[in-house]
């Protein structure tokens, strides 16, 4: 059998072995990628924190922008904290916890991923006091996870 | 005047003499978004790319799923590209090229997001060759930016 068909079948076996959804290469993939998610999600919503927080004007077109990235983005890194990167230490600022207590964390990726459907909907309401309004809850669950899990 | 006040003040300023599209605090800030950008662009076209080789098997939900976030992403990282960025070099492998010839860059991406477009669609029909000849097509864009600008 010649090394790249071995190549090819070992490659489909490890890929047909995890669900399409879940699928990295290695741990250290899982890690760039749920950081990668992480931050794109964190810029765009700081972009909403600045015109929550009255720091540069309200554009209901823009919020709309930011918020559906938000949104996207909210689903994206939970696939990265799968058990095989728990044994990644360095280059992370996940606590054990995650794996620890994973029904917490996936509780509290859910309460995230909640809030940040309704500020989408605020978003999209073009009203800047409901904008504020679910930005606040919104970063309070981003807190609420960081607190518990994020070093 | 407070010292909280000002910094607050200069904070507004500097946001408001971008366009809040645009607007990264320091250029790392831009490379870092465009790379996670990119990154995360990249996890989901490979797998499309691994159901179009038939590497996996199709599954045209999942195909779905992965095409409209590879679309969502395609529009991102563009803002990343600023000329306030040109000055980096290291920890990227953008080409001085990106902003010495910007139209074409911009082209480049233009190519990629149209192609991505098609791509969408073609998932949403649910039909595997539609998918495979449009991944063909838009891992060329992807070939022809990266070889005219990418290290």
């Amino acid at each position: 059998m010649k090394l790249a068909l071995l190549l090819s079948l070992g490659a489909a076996t490890m890929a047909l072995s995890m669900p399409v959804a879940a699928q990295f290469q290695k741990p250290e993939d899982a890690l760039k990628y749920r950081q990668s998610a992480l931050s794109v999600m964190g810029t765009h919503f700081s972009r909403l924190g600045l015109m929550a927080n009255g720091r540069v004007p309200f554009d209901a077109r823009l919020a709309q922008e930011n918020a559906a990235i938000v949104e996207t983005m909210s689903k994206l890194p939970w696939a990265g904290f799968g058990p095989e990167t728990e044994r990644i230490t360095s280059g992370t600022k996940a606590r054990p916890d995650i794996w620890m207590d994973n029904a917490k964390f996936k509780q509290a990726s859910e309460n995230m991923m909640a809030e940040v459907v309704k500020l989408n909907a605020a978003a999209k309401t073009g009203n800047l006091d409901q904008v504020r309004a679910a930005f606040g809850s919104t970063a309070a669950s981003c807190k609420a996870c960081h607190d518990a899990f994020r070093n």
